[in-house]
């Protein structure tokens, strides 16, 4: 029996393939004495191993597909299971309390899983609980008889099917072999949305049910242009979405053709498109689509991937590759955007009841500014390699905005003083993310060279709902009038004083978005690079002229969310 | 020396006492092996025994001055000491592990207080875990040589200095006695705030360092009208604050006589002021102070003060004693707002990271709608019995508006079908607290009777800053423009509609919001009881006429909080 489940769309494209569930079996077990600890022990050692079989098997194959740095992870499996200290533990724990491995191998595990995440200043040994955690699942997975998924072993073309997709399960999947993603809970802003955006993989989210409707090998069609999986697909299902699949591919094709054109509209009228970056490793894909710019490089990246602050010098190279890379073109730099849900091992911070209203971003750059003027000078010194913009994040009074642009003149003066060579016409905006700011933009506008309106924390802010709280999930809402006035009075303030507005949240990719964006006349839109083409081949065929009424009707006659969807799809659709 | 330590003015008045400090000594203590058992534990007989003394005396003062419920906990306290399984444990120890007294009774109390909070089905017995834990302090300064500050026993005039103050310090102390407070942490918005203010204490909070500023007998003028500590005061100053304290006397005299008269402005226009109530043992402070009407009546007290949800008979027999006793004068019911900071031991909330962002409110209301259709029934049932009006906390989106009213006219016809007496014309209202609908206060002012504004939630979410949060608490700005501006376009949306206007949150209360209020048009201010003379003297003293251009200066002219707390001063000093 077909049937259709339904999600949220979270990367365009179809496929259709066979499930493969990535699905964590029931390891549960009960506790037994046992009389024969040499049987017991005999069968501990099989599984192990079994489990060091199946190790070395998926090392080699992650190895060719995925390339040696993701392999490694799994030399780190095998590593313990080849460590007396771990696995003569177990034994003894055999012996010493008859009982059985399950059990034993379960304690043994837990005591060593608490003493590595005691080392608290040692995140390195931290991160080897997580290895002992994989390596007892799959032991325990063979003492109970039971499967494992091993996506690294996928050697056919599949659908992922999983309750949710962790950054640790995407790394070992092949790319070659996943042809989309289906996911019980997540949002269009949920890591697995991220990661199948990037890999150009078609994906659907939030369908809470899918893994109780798909049994593995089912076949399934993923619809991410239409937030939909079909399970178990007629053949007319079949022939019907390749032929939409068929018409994706030459919609893509044709947005290949407008890499090295400019973004204008039907009328002629031209916007920027830029791409968001974490890392100068993105730049790739930026060229590759063609963005007119990186319109939000996050350097929170260069914070995390460290175990010690990130000095100067090293800030100052990876500011420096990027601006060359650009060649000139804009480029975007958002000031450590640290605090919230992103934490650094090696910078404490206080513990929070509600760490998103907390001390987080600029609050925190302002307040602990020797690592703000780190940050300043190396932004300072790069500037002189490109054509460098600097934005502060979770700015709400303007009094934060004229600290943080104080703090910035101290050190380009000093800068210029000991003859470093800095830019002299750095712009110096801020995102626009806290209500505050946003309903007080006209004042703003006077002081700052641009605004970039951060949509997922406007939204979140002005909804007071926490975007990642799947209890309040159904208050995210990108086109309630609300969020579209403050942004709409975000432009317009910007505008007033001659200065320009981005956008450079989720919605600045948005289908839906876009139109009612261009009516309100958002000067530079900033999106994942996968999106660039696809935007711009949608803004070729909007007028600004048409687009006229479309913002206003939207902010002063819809009163909700789903009122504004209708009008846009009314109007695109006309 | 004379020192003038400044803090923030947290209830109103003045007062000179010698200083108490409420400060816990250091307990802390090293771990020794004994020889003599025998010895130690008649050195913890001794110890116990001067406790069971001074909690006689304590309990017996307590009974006298506070009366019979705060002395009952010293009952509680003096039961554990003769409790054999708990003494005898210590005593036990000492022997068993050749420990001296004080690990000993670390080691026995940190036992009995896991298990009493582990007891997680028995909210009485969790609470035991804190009796011992105050009675272990005890004798543990008696072990120790140290003095624990025993609030009730003091018996002569004091002005209380303490880093802060918890519910269970002020219930001990006397009043009698207590002449102010000033502590080192907290805001306006602080327990201890709350409490100096409905005591009609003056105090001074968030001063830092009072603690470390103030030895015990130093001579303090709490200057609880322009927040500030004089500790060691010359004989100039006290003469200066005994003048300021007479004119401040004679004020509230003359505010008495306002008691009955209406709030009315010097040129003669009436507003609303009313005041917020907890319980129904709040009404006799209500009529007291010639409040106009209950602008807030907080429901989610009836959850909490019991172990189960309360049963839609025990809501009607409170909603109807406060509607009867306000003799047809309006009072405002907000429905269960629960989560965020507010929790109920019978009712198991989703672990949530940033709860204020979170499921809580008319959120949960609408997804648990039996305990909503409950309390709607009874107030429905009690709004036969007077002037009822029934509003909506955390309401974001009309939807959610409308699915609460359509669940309340649901149960209204119930009712009614079943011939029970309700009112015909309860209005449905709203707090204006989320900025989303504040943003589209224009929408919302076309389906809903009345607004409250609740500005400690408003600016919490307008700023992305939580207000209990430290780090975060320059951000608490009730007068930035960007807040102004929200307040002003919710009062006229509520007009343009013929619809009236409130607030409900700490600025209703606040000299310095009251005439900016006032030029915007607000109808009702509901406040602290304690507060209603106080502002109704101050509202006959301006006039509308002059302050008619005020509110537009406040949001167009000025940028930041403290630009418009200039004008406002440099307006009532003119």
């Amino acid at each position: 029996m077909v049937k259709t489940i339904k999600g949220i769309a979270a990367s365009d494209g179809i496929a259709t393939a066979e499930a493969y569930l990535l699905v964590q079996p029931d390891l549960s077990f009960n506790k037994k004495s046992i009389s024969d600890a040499d049987a017991e022990i005999s069968r501990l050692k099989d599984a192990i191993s079994t489990s060091d079989d199946e190790l070395t098997k998926i090392r080699d194959t992650a190895k060719e597909s995925l390339g040696e740095e993701e392999a490694q992870v799994f030399d780190a499996h095998k590593m313990i299971l080849a460590d007396p200290e771990f696995t003569g533990a177990v034994e003894q724990e055999v012996k010493d309390k008859s009982v059985n491995a399950e059990q034993a191998l379960h304690d043994v595990s837990e005591n060593f899983i608490a003493i590595f995440e005691g080392m608290t200043d040692n995140p390195y040994m931290q991160e080897r609980a997580a290895d002992v955690r994989d390596v007892t699942k799959r032991v325990m997975a063979h003492l109970l008889g039971v499967a494992l998924p091993n996506p690294a072993l996928i050697d056919h073309e599949v659908v992922i099917v999983a309750h949710d997709l962790t950054p640790s399960d995407t790394a070992q999947l092949n790319k070659k072999y996943v042809k989309g993603f289906v996911t019980d809970i997540g949002g269009r802003t949920a890591h697995s949305a991220i990661m199948a955006r990037s890999l150009e993989l078609p994906a659907v989210v939030g369908t809470d049910t899918i893994t109780k409707d798909v049994k593995e090998g089912d076949t399934v069609i993923v619809d991410g242009l239409d937030g939909a999986a079909i399970v178990e697909p007629t053949d007319d299902d079949i022939k019907h979405y390749a032929e939409l699949a068929k018409k994706f591919a030459e919609e893509k094709a044709e947005w290949e053709k407008l890499k090295d054109e400019p973004s204008v509209t039907a009328d002629g009228k031209h916007f920027d498109i830029a791409a968001n970056i974490g890392t100068p490793d993105d730049l790739q894909g930026v060229i590759d689509n063609g963005a007119e710019g990186v319109g939000l490089y996050r350097t929170e990246f260069l914070y995390m991937q460290s175990d010690k602050l990130p000095t100067e010098d090293d800030q100052f190279e990876a500011y420096k590759k990027v601006l060359e890379g650009m060649k000139g073109k804009p480029v975007v730099v958002r000031t450590m955007d640290i605090g919230g849900d992103k934490h650094l091992p090696y910078l404490p911070l206080p513990e929070e009841m509600n760490p998103f209203l907390g001390y987080r971003a600029i609050r925190i750059s302002l307040d602990r500014q020797e690592i703000f003027r780190t940050q300043l000078r190396a932004l300072l010194r790069a500037s002189a390699f490109g054509n460098l913009r600097i934005m502060f994040p979770m700015i709400g009074t303007l009094q934060e905005f004229r600290d943080a642009k104080k703090v910035f003149e101290e050190e380009k003066a000093k800068l210029v003083k000991d003859g470093v060579k800095v830019s002299d016409d750095i712009q110096l905006g801020m995102m626009m993310e806290v209500p505050a700011a946003a309903v007080l933009a006209d004042q703003f506008a006077k002081e700052v060279d641009f605004f970039s309106i951060g949509t997922n924390d406007l939204i979140q802010y002005t909804m007071a709902a926490d975007r990642g709280n799947e209890h309040v999930s159904y208050l995210y809402q990108p086109y309630n009038p609300s969020i579209l006035r403050l942004i709409k009075h975000v432009i317009e303030s910007a505008h007033k004083e001659g200065k320009w507005a981005g956008m450079c949240g989720e919605a600045a990719g948005d289908n839906t978005m876009l139109p009612l964006l261009l009516s309100m006349g958002l000067d530079e839109y900033s999106m994942s690079a996968t999106s660039v083409l696809r935007v711009r081949s949608l803004m070729k065929k909007l007028s600004t002229k048409d687009l006229a009424t479309l913002a206003d009707r939207a902010v002063n006659e819809s009163i909700t969310n789903e009122d504004n969807k209708k009008l846009v799809e009314e109007y695109l659709n006309k």
